[in-house]
């Protein structure tokens, strides 16, 4: 029924690390990759040909944010959300759980599944694993997930339980639901467990040997340190199947790829690379900086030397700079596109270095020169964010 | 030593329209043409590759932002505007007079020049007709103008007398220096007059017979009804030499454009195509439409059937409307691309019929069909965007 397929390249020898090739109805892609978040049906402030130059193999849409502007029926009606967007790359769609708890003021919470009042006007929506199911199918993504829920972090181990076992149970229905909307489409279990080792394997194993050909980790990167995460993945990778594609929800960041990789994950997607964009971060081998700083006021070479992206080889930093200070709305495309293409460049040369053995090397190599931001600078600009979005959904 | 020169290849016999070619360091230009505004080096969400293929012959720069930041010297330090944007087209630049006037405080007007408080940070800055000529040298156009007094409107006849002769004064000081500072850069003349006939006619007079190369009419457009400007074109045009092209200072609309021709205007310049756009004015042959407006929702064709831009031949007007009214920025650049191209392809259509003799049909057929907005809806929005500029400032 489906075109989907998942075939293994390499595989590294001293870690989980593996380079794989996913085929799906709109193209293949290569693995490791990093999927740029296109939430409102647009790659904010990036054209579908610029995405393309930069070597987007695959993008993400958010269910949630689609269902409620423009609809899902209306997508459906332009032929589904390839041709209303003018991509016409492989897609993936979100479930919606995520933003369902963390936006949308949820209601209630039942068995049949959740009502929640929309961020955007407070109008109330129900919503079902079927439900989402339909909704997915309208969009019409070559791969869709299924309704889960995210426990909250921290939270205690019995509530992390509960909402495991929901998020199975609704899976289930999600499996059955699928084959009667469009057997076509791709349907990816999502394995939950929180922060407790114990049900992180146990979500593994289930959901694992469940008949989904893909298997996205959800829950993580919701607030909590980073070691917690990657200690995560050290008790769910060994209880996954070996041969099914495995996608880190909403992770991450250049280093949270070349970690993630060894952890046996082999696609990421996050808005971060084109939201630090947006704020003047931009990313270089040696860690991210800010191109509103004086220093670049005057440079004539590019964001970083080498860079084959569309900006650095058009543009130099000093023009960046000014765009950035000015607050022109050409500078939030340059500074996605150059991160985009970072992320993008660095799956591809994981991709190398794993075909060629040399994983472990560079993964040492990388993590010495890259300096990621710190702990406390990452949640002083997560609260800045959400204090933005606040002030926003205010107006 | 300059190797600008102005051919004329048709005129009318029932108007004053012409159509002209235009040589420059940088390109040829063929006139009619419009020419889009990139304020501080950069034309609003539009990159320099979308502005050629939507025709774009020349763009403008405006002298008085791009001095403040990112200042001329580091412009200059580049090579020049032409590669610190990487814009390889002709450029002019403007004088900086009108944005003294109408953003800068001014402080001190004297035979010397004027002393003005930037609108960015409060420093004051000296200006004089000498300065600005290094100040253009720097930035490097292929086209610029002298410093000029924009008379307020409406002012008295004495005040708009006062205001021309001082601009003549000026405009002869700024020749001198412009051939010790760049002589190959071409200087064009400006007439002002504000809205008194005989001072239009006389400075019409007297700036044509000075050795610019060009002409620019200033002080028009600055919140007076559209007739009168066009009654001081009346009053202008026959005392203006017939080999030297007229440029109409921040001038505007498609209707503009149309009968600006007609009254023997061969260049016009404005930020209307792009800042309409960015509110979600988009120009179609039958009149300006609102892009948010719920019809759009659904529609399947583009925002204008057989409309050749960018964004109409790749996106439906739904997913153009779903952009404008999420305010994702995506959208101000497709809405950018469809007003320039719609004002390029008017040029080059006004260019046709005057070649083919049939301006006038043309000029009957368009403005029977092109709905232009009302003067009570240009001066709403007048005032909003006046309005939204302050808060900006306030910020």
């Amino acid at each position: 029924m489906s075109s989907f397929r998942f075939t293994i390249d390499a595989e590294c020898s001293d870690s989980w690390a593996r380079a794989g090739t996913i085929e799906t109805p709109h193209g293949t892609i290569q693995t490791p990759i990093f999927m740029p978040v296109g939430t409102q049906a647009t790659v904010k402030s990036v054209s579908p040909e610029e995405l393309k130059a930069a070597g987007a193999q695959i993008i993400l849409g958010n269910t949630y944010h689609l269902m409620l502007r423009p609809g899902s029926e209306l997508i459906q009606s332009f032929g589904g959300l390839h041709s209303f967007m003018n991509w016409h790359g492989p897609i993936l769609t979100d479930s919606g759980g995520f933003q369902i708890w963390s936006l949308g003021h949820l209601r209630k919470l039942n068995e049949d599944g959740v009502v929640f009042k929309s961020h955007l006007d407070g109008s109330y929506h129900t919503l079902t694993p079927e439900r989402i199911m339909q909704i997915e199918a309208e969009i019409g993504a070559d791969i869709i997930l299924p309704l889960d829920i995210c426990a909250p972090y921290p939270c205690s181990p019995a509530e992390a339980k509960k909402a495991m076992e929901w998020t199975h149970r609704w899976e289930e229905r999600a499996l059955i639901e699928k084959e009667r909307q469009r057997p076509e489409q791709t349907l990816f279990g999502i394995v939950q467990g929180a922060f407790e080792p114990e049900l992180r394997q146990q979500s593994a194993e289930i959901i694992g040997k469940m008949p989904f050909p893909g298997l996205s980790i959800g829950g993580l990167s919701v607030g909590e340190p980073k070691e917690q995460m990657w200690e995560m993945l050290n008790h769910v990778t060994p209880s996954l199947p070996r041969d099914k594609p495995r996608h880190l929800l909403g992770v991450g960041s250049p280093e949270d790829l070349v970690i993630g990789v060894g952890l046996g994950m082999d696609m990421f997607d996050c808005v971060l690379p084109t939201r630090v964009a947006r704020h003047g971060g931009l990313f270089t081998q040696d860690g991210r900086v800010s191109i509103k700083k004086a220093r670049f006021r005057t440079e004539h070479g590019p964001i970083e030397e080498g860079c084959d992206c569309y900006t650095c080889q058009n543009y130099s930093a000093a023009y960046v700079h000014h765009l950035a200070r000015t607050e022109e709305q050409l500078y939030y495309r340059l500074g996605s596109i150059h991160n985009i293409r970072f992320m993008l460049r660095l799956a591809q040369r994981l991709r190398e270095v794993i075909l060629n053995g040399s994983y472990a090397a560079f993964r040492e190599e990388f993590l010495a020169r890259y300096i990621p931001a710190s702990q406390e600078i990452r949640e002083a600009q997560r609260e800045k964010w959400k204090q933005a979005a606040r002030e926003k959904q205010r107006l």
